[in-house]
């Protein structure tokens, strides 16, 4: 069964959820003409979450999609070390001029459970997850209330457990993806569930029997359509998505995309605790030069939470978060229905065309 | 003008250049079935390269392909540095029943300029290049014989050289690509120069105006039309060809790839020094875990050379270098014939079927 049929789209071109940088504006753009638009709720509280949903609803009568993240671990952190990641950033305040902080709170974590009762009670059409494979109990629980329920996997293994679980689809995240890995490991080196897209995707589809969604590096209609041909039911799209006015980037952000090369991501772990693939800057690259404490997903994002407020505040791309994947040097300057209408139109045309080049 | 006409062949499906892991005979198969076979002869001395060209020649008379790497400046070691890097490869030749080693000399690298006049005497139809770009006079000189050049891109910036130093065609290899990695860079983290196949290809396709052949994680049809909808004119293969009877490779590194995963390969530099992927084994493990002395190409590879021949010897892929793509798993079981046949039957009819497929 294709994915569109299973999401009830006419298109099978998804917007990625991306926490913070998407918008209702922009995934209701998507799904009125035919894709599935995302939002990230991940980093929101639940009654932040239901007035998201509710605001998606008064732009769209379409299916939608909210994504969290799946419960994960935290890790224990003593004083000492908080103090020494939080003394580490100080060299970044001074740069921005901010005073000093040398003692922080960690703010505790809403409990994922209280999330999600939010997405059963609102009956969204499509719920996504990230960061590790939900227990079978909790997707069924999910599916029983009508809620289409897509997992994201990095390497075919976590596929299988998808899969297994009971998932509806899986997006395959490769190597290439812009933003946070998906992944339920932590990773540590560049050798842990990083597979390229390309290398990923056929392998997925020959593991699995249910419809794979491919992501990662995916641009423009050539993108989609490789991705088709390569077994994949879909695709999820994120930079693409952020250059559109309706994305919730900051400015200086969209700016730093139309600007970039092939060479100008890295991925890193210094922004939030978690790997995840940013254009390259001062922050990033002093952080590594100066080897500073970097604590795990959440700790690390609530300490370098200021900095980054501050660096918007400033118009200072340098220390801000700018979420990238390998291929922003296609984004285009569109809005979403005008680039939403360019993939669908001119990967139609590819579809259409190819048959008449032999190898 | 597409990369056949210029190659002179009818697919253009390449069978990369592996050194020592290729052959005449898996060349001259892939050659005499309307792609191009390929040697890669930087690791031979001149009269070696010579006999090479002899022994294809007598198995096909289409064209084919002879691969160098660049001339790369050599790092100068001081004694103690190699003694130390000698010293910690002790721990493995002891797991192997070997003698310690405490003293090597190495071996002074043959010239390229030496390597590249047999390549013009022979005048063989193709000659591509990896690990660097070749100046504009050294490419025109072998042009100048009638010679088709082929370079090495890992990047846009690699390719836009390589254009106006004036090569036929370049090769794009994405992250995902078995063996060394093709650029002029030495990488030494997750973050240089390792841009996926299908982020790499359309941003590269854009940049030049002459053709790009796609290379990294191609394993099948699926493949060779994605990159095709990508852009590329043609495909570079080398995992594909390795499990093919004609490669070179030791049974259990043939063994190993048809046994192994997505999540089974490695970016390492301990078995040479220029870092290349390989399946996972205890050497390369052990190297990193025991943070290990590495020196840079060529040396490593001088000192590592006693380790891998034993390993081959005893048939112990655990201390062989196992060059992989990231979709090994993928890897079949069929002679080049049988394999490139299908490649080519399969990529036609993904190609004539596609047309009735929209999105």
């Amino acid at each position: 069964m294709d994915v569109s049929k299973i999401l009830n789209i006419q298109h099978p071109i998804i917007q990625a959820p991306m926490a913070l940088a998407d918008s209702p504006a922009l995934a209701a753009a998507v799904s009125n003409l035919g894709g599935l638009g995302s939002l990230g709720a991940a980093l929101f509280e639940p009654e932040q979450i239901r007035q998201k949903i509710k605001d998606i609803r008064e732009l769209t009568n379409k299916p939608f999609n909210i994504n969290l993240f799946s419960p994960t671990e935290s890790s224990n952190y003593s004083a000492a070390e908080i103090n020494k990641a939080l003394h580490d950033l100080n060299y970044f305040r001074n740069k921005l001029g901010m005073p000093e902080c040398n003692h922080i709170d960690i703010p505790s974590v809403t409990p994922f459970a209280e999330k999600l009762a939010v997405i059963l009670e609102e009956k969204v059409p499509i719920f996504s997850f990230t960061f590790g494979i939900l227990s079978s109990e909790i997707i069924q629980s999910i599916k029983s209330h009508g809620i289409k329920v897509i997992g994201t996997a990095t390497t075919v293994r976590e596929g299988r457990l998808l899969e297994q679980n009971g998932v509806d689809a899986i997006v395959a995240q490769g190597y290439e993806a812009g933003g946070h890995r998906g992944t339920d490991l932590k990773i540590t080196s560049i050798n842990d569930a990083l597979i390229g897209t390309i290398a990923l995707v056929p392998q997925l589809v020959d593991a699995v029997s249910i419809p794979v969604i491919a992501s990662g590096g995916i641009m423009d209609a050539r993108g989609i359509v490789a991705a088709l041909i390569l077994g994949a039911s879909g695709v999820q799209m994120g930079t693409a998505f952020l250059t559109c006015p309706e994305s919730s980037i900051h400015n200086k952000h969209r700016e730093c995309l139309l600007s970039s090369s092939d060479e100008s991501t890295w991925l890193t772990n210094v922004f939030t605790g978690r790997m995840a693939r940013s254009l390259k800057n001062d922050f990033l690259l002093e952080m590594n030069k100066r080897h500073c404490s970097v604590l795990n997903f959440p700790q690390q994002s609530a300490l370098v939470k200021d900095i980054r407020e501050e660096a918007k505040k400033q118009n200072n791309p340098e220390y801000m978060s700018l979420w990238s994947g390998q291929a922003s040097n296609l984004c285009q300057n569109k809005t979403a229905a005008e680039l939403f209408n360019e993939l669908v139109n001119e990967s139609n045309m590819y579809l259409k065309n190819i048959g008449q080049k032999f190898i």
